[in-house]
C-alpha cells in the first residue's frame, strides 16, 4: 500500500475555490494509486480571528480553554474539505486529533507530539482511501485538546508520514520551494531542489520559514522525505531529505540572514572560571536566547565579553546585567541595535576548505566589516552592521556561485 | 455533595455581556454550595451560520461531516465560558460530548443519547467544582462526533442531570416558563408554576416549543426535575415534574394549538378488516406523520375515512393515495388546508368527568364547528376551521378558569 501525506496550509484552504484546488491534487494522487492522509490548517484568518475573539472574553485566556477554542479551526476546515470528497464519490472522512489519537504532552498551546497510534490511523485505510486529518492539534493523555503551536500543522504532517510509514510527505504551500537565499532580496535566488535536513533547520531558523522548525527535526529524526511544493502552481519544489553526494559536491546550499540580533559587550569581565556561567544563567533563566557568543583573548585578568540577543529583549538583557556588574567586574556595557548575521550554509562545507576564506574575502571586497564570527560544521555566521545585510547577502550569494545552476554529479 | 445542571441556549450566550449574566446564575449556585454542570448551546446565530456555511460547500453535506462541523458551535460557547469562569478564580474546565463520553446511536444529525458514563462524569467533580459541557453533542461507538438535533441542548441537560442524579436541572431560557396558552394571543395566560411529564409532553408536541419534546421524555423516563426558567429576569418559572395531588386538583392545565393541520378526507372507501393499514402504510413509508384519525360508521360496506397531516405534507399524500385510489375502493380525495387543532390539556382529567362537555359547549357558544374529535386520558383535541384558531383558545382558556389564579391545595 502506497501512502502519501499531503500537508496545506490557510491560504490553501481559504475558500470553497482553493479546496476545490486542493481536491485536484488528493485526486491526482489517488489516481496514481495511493491511499492519501490529507493534513489541513484553519482556513486564513481563522486562527486569528478566533484569537481576537478569546482577548475579548480574557486578558490572558486559560491555555487549556484556549486550546480547545482554535481547534475549531482545523475542524472546520476537515468537515468542510471532507463534505467535498464524499461530493466526489471518495471514500473519506475527517480525523481530529483526538480520533486518532495523536498523544502529546500537556504543554497547552505549544504541545509536543509524544505518540501516534500507527496500527489504528493505517486501519482507516481499510475503509477510507482519503483520511482529511486536523493538523495543529492532538490531545493528552487524558484526552483534553492541545494545540502544537504556530506552523504546527507541518509537524502533524510529518509525524503523520512518520506513523504511516509514508512514501512522500507533501507540503503545499504558497511558495514552490526553498530558495538559495531570500528573492526579494537576491533576485538571482534559485529554487534548490534536494536539501538536506540539517540545511534545512540552519535555513529555517533563519529566516527561511517556508518549513516550521520542528517539523524538519521530526523529519530528520524519522527519516520522512518532505517535499515542498506550491499549492498555486503545478512545478516542481524542493526536496528536503537525507544528506547525499549530490549535496556534498556543491560547497555551499544557500545563504541565510537574521536581522533580529542586537549586539551587548562587557568591557573588562574577570577572566576566570565560571564567568560565563555567571552572566549567561540569569539572562538564560529570564526566557532570553543568546545566539552568537564571543570572548576576547585575556589581557591582565580581563576580558571583554561579547553575545547578541533578539533586539526585543535587549533592555531586559541590560537590566539584568545591571543587577550583577559589580559580581562581574563590568566595567562598561555597550549595545547596539543596527546589527544583522549573515550565514553561509551548506553540508558540504564539511568536504571542502576554505569556505571561510571566500567568505570573509567577498564580503571585504564590498568594504563589510565583520563584528563576529561564528561557525558549525556546516555554517559560518557573520555579524555586520545592519545597513549591509541586503548588499552581503547578494555577495556571498554570488561569492559562491549560488545564482548558477549547480552542477550534476551524476 | 450537591449537584446542579444548569442549561443555557443560544440567546444567553450570545456574547460576553450574555455569558457575564450565566456567570452569576453559575455563582449563585455555586454560592450555595452546589457543584454546577453548566451545559451551553452555540451562540446565538452560530448554527445557522455554519449550516449557511455547509450550503455553500455542497448542496447535500455529509451527514457525519456536517456534524463535525456543527460541533464547533458549541466548543466555542465552552471555551469561552470556562475561560470567563477560570478568569473568576473558578475550578472549572470545559468538556465535549466525545470527553464524557456522551454515547450515542450514528445517526448523525439527530442521535439518540445511548449512555453517559456516570462514574467517568461524577469524577470530573473531584477536581472541578464547575464543569461546562458542550450541549447538542455526542459521539457514537468508534469515537465520531454526533449531535442531538436541533434543541438537543435540552436533551444533553437532561441525560447529565439523570447521569449525576442531580437535584434540580435548570433549563434557562429566554421566557419565564410554561403558560397556561399562548400569550401572544391569549393575553390572560398564565406561567404554570408545576406541571406533570405527560402535560409537558402534549403541550411541547403542540408547539409550546419551550422545551425540546425529546428532553421531557428523558426526564419523565429518569424522574429528573426540570425547572424551566429566565436568563433575563430573577423571577420564579415552571417546575415540570412527577403528576402530584396539587396539578390533580386542577381539571385543566393549558390549551395548546397547532395550525400546522390538513384535512384529508377518503370518500365511501370499503369498510374491511385491513383497509386502515393499506391507507396509512405507504403514507407513513414516506415520512410522513398522521395525526387525527376518525373513521365514520360503515354504510353499505363503505364508509369515510379523515385524518390530518402537516400542511407541506398535504401534496405528497394526495399522490399517494391516488396510487391507491382503486384499491381502497376511495370515490372521492377531499382535502382541506384551512384547518387547526386546539386541545385541552390537563392530568386533572382522569379525576373530573364533563371536560369535554364545557369545551365542546364552550366552542359552541362562539358558533365554532368541530370537525374532528380526538382524545387521549389527559387530552382533548378538536379540530376547527383554521380562521376561528384564536377565538377559540381564548374561549376554552376561559371556560376552563386558566385566567385565574388557581386553588391552593395545601
Amino acid at each position: 500500500m502506497k501512502i502519501i501525506v499531503q500537508k496545506f496550509g490557510g491560504t490553501s484552504v481559504a475558500n470553497l475555490e482553493c479546496m476545490q484546488r486542493v481536491k485536484e491534487k488528493v485526486l491526482r494522487a489517488l489516481n496514481q494509486g495511493s491511499k492519501v492522509a490529507v493534513v489541513l490548517s484553519a482556513m486564513a484568518g481563522e486562527t486569528n480571528r478566533l484569537i481576537e475573539l478569546a482577548k475579548t472574553w480574557s486578558s490572558r485566556p486559560d491555555p487549556a480553554e484556549m486550546d480547545v477554542l482554535m481547534a475549531t479551526g482545523e475542524q472546520t476546515s476537515v468537515a468542510l474539505f471532507s463534505m467535498l470528497l464524499k461530493d466526489a464519490g471518495i471514500k473519506a472522512r475527517s480525523l481530529l486529533g483526538y480520533q486518532i489519537p495523536i498523544r502529546t504532552d500537556k504543554e497547552f498551546g505549544r504541545a509536543r507530539i509524544l505518540d501516534i497510534d500507527e496500527d489504528r490511523l493505517r486501519s482507516y485505510f481499510k475503509n477510507y482511501d482519503v483520511l482529511v486529518v486536523a493538523g495543529f492539534q492532538g490531545c493528552d493523555c487524558e484526552g483534553r485538546i492541545t494545540t502544537l503551536g504556530r506552523g504546527g500543522s507541518d509537524t502533524s504532517a510529518v509525524a503523520l508520514a512518520a506513523a504511516l510509514k509514508a512514501d512522500l510527505c507533501e507540503i503545499y504551500t504558497d511558495v514552490d520551494g526553498v530558495y538559495t537565499t531570500d528573492p526579494n532580496i537576491c533576485p538571482s535566488a534559485r529554487r534548490i531542489e534536494r536539501i538536506a535536513y540539517e540545511e534545512m533547520l540552519e535555513m529555517a531558523s533563519m529566516g527561511a520559514k517556508v518549513l516550521q522548525i520542528r517539523s524538519v527535526e521530526f523529519a530528520k529524526k524519522y527519516n520522512v522525505p518532505v517535499y515542498v511544493r506550491s499549492t498555486f502552481t503545478d512545478g516542481p519544489g524542493t526536496l528536503v531529505t537525507q544528506e547525499d553526494e549530490s549535496m556534498e559536491a556543491a560547497m555551499v546550499s544557500g545563504i541565510a540572514y537574521d536581522k533580529d540580533q542586537a549586539r551587548v559587550t562587557l568591557v573588562d569581565v574577570y577572566d576566570e572560571p565560571g564567568i560565563a556561567a555567571k552572566i549567561f544563567e540569569p539572562i538564560a533563566a529570564a526566557g532570553i536566547v543568546v545566539d552568537m557568543i564571543v570572548q576576547n583573548p585575556s589581557r591582565e585578568g580581563r576580558t571583554d565579553m561579547t553575545f547578541t540577543v533578539p533586539k526585543g529583549d535587549i533592555d531586559k538583557t541590560v537590566e539584568i546585567i545591571s543587577k550583577i556588574k559589580g559580581e562581574i567586574g563590568a566595567k562598561e556595557v555597550l549595545t547596539d541595535r543596527n546589527v544583522s548575521k549573515v550565514s553561509v550554509i551548506g553540508v558540504g562545507m564539511r568536504n571542502h576548505s576554505g569556505v571561510a576564506a571566500i567568505a570573509f574575502s567577498a564580503l571585504k571586497n564590498e568594504n563589510i566589516n565583520i563584528l563576529i564570527i561564528s561557525t558549525s560544521e556546516i555554517k559560518i555566521s557573520c555579524l555586520i552592521e545592519e545597513k549591509y545585510t541586503e548588499l552581503a547577502v547578494r555577495t556571498l550569494h554570488e561569492a559562491f556561485g549560488l545564482d548558477k545552476e549547480p552542477e550534476k554529479t551524476c
